[in-house]
């Protein structure tokens, strides 16, 4: 998988790829990830890439040229399946829509910053438009970092153990289980006696139905 | 406002605040966020914070021992507001938990990571458990460095004009109308028309139509 992310600001975004899961799955050559600077596709002095709204208001906009110039020089390169971007009146990301871009090949990732792009830039290039939740951010860079990481750790081979990823809350609709780790004993509380009783079966039975215990207290939407 | 993040990888994290309107609502003061290595709170050989899950199964589980230590640290010097965990299965942040979060005035935000932390962390310390939307992430990075970016920004003075975050998308429920900057026409695509007139109370009008009917569109259940 290759993913290309465009940005004012890809110093922002260097350390989440320099660590951690990502930083191993681009080491293993499992995902490329290219970082754009938008600065780089402009004429403009000063590498101008926004302006004022027409119509007045605050905050600067995106415009449509460099990100014209940078989406079509990456186009003419190779195919893209998508070209996404990051803004929160997007669909909303969720395991699903996750699961479903881990098996793309090439895609784009288009962060806005300050009030966001030029709508034309959404009417022309753009073919999905994702929101990682009902919040604003300063910008699209940090729900690029979270898509990658969501959809990444998804790519067979990432993940040091694949059932690691397929036992987690929301693969199957569920919130996971209670999970506890040595000592068996804290300060006074336990760990409940049955995880400690060496009966697997009566073990996956409880996590089981704690998980739909826990989804039915604090998410019943999600059993809809 | 002070924030404490405690990590397993604050090099994760670290870029993010070190850019853009983060950095800057640092460098005005107006925000102090602390970064708290959890392997600094452990007397296990190696830095050892976590261990294997009891019941079996894949993933690593943060020990609630060192997280006790690095909490119990903190508190003995100040009161907190709020001890976040961030978790797939806490409360969905919204635009209003974010506007809510930004008049505390100290919290702590707790990431797990691999399968997350021991039960008994949750059980005792934790006050409020957030997550960030229905997708799981390799730890609980991304998703607090997502929180301070929405929190931050609403604290009054980070952003150079306030009125750039009270017309964001959530802010009234309904999602940003359409913007446009400069050229007025882009390879035969033009601005609308209205946004050019320079009457303001008609481009408010038009404005709020095009946010109403975006809304109605995309996201009806915020209208509801």
């Amino acid at each position: 998988m290759r993913i290309d992310i465009i940005t004012v600001l890809p110093e922002l975004l260097k350390s989440p790829f320099e660590a951690s899961i990502l930083k191993r799955a681009i080491d293993k050559g499992l995902v490329e990830v290219h970082f754009h600077n938008l600065r780089d596709y402009t004429d403009k002095s000063y590498n101008q890439v926004d302006d004022y709204q027409f119509g007045g208001g605050a905050g600067m906009v995106l415009m449509v040229e460099p990100i014209d110039k940078c989406i079509s020089n990456l186009k003419s390169q190779r195919n893209y399946d998508e070209v996404i971007y990051m803004t929160p009146d997007g669909e909303t990301l969720n395991q699903k829509l996750a699961n479903r871009l881990s098996l793309k090949e090439n895609i784009i990732l288009l962060c806005g910053h300050y009030k966001g792009v030029d709508q034309r830039v959404r009417d022309l290039f753009i073919t999905k438009e994702i929101s990682v939740g009902d919040y604003v951010l300063s910008g699209g860079e940090l729900g690029a970092a979270i898509l990658c990481d969501a959809v990444i750790r998804l790519i067979p081979g990432v993940l040091s153990n694949e059932t690691s990823a397929l036992t987690d809350t929301f693969q199957d609709n569920l919130l996971a289980p209670p999970i506890y780790t040595r000592p068996a004993e804290y300060k006074g509380h336990k760990v409940p006696e049955i995880l400690l009783s060496g009966n697997f079966p009566k073990i996956e039975e409880w996590r089981e139905n704690q998980a739909i215990k826990r989804t039915e207290e604090l998410r019943p939407d999600l059993l809809e």
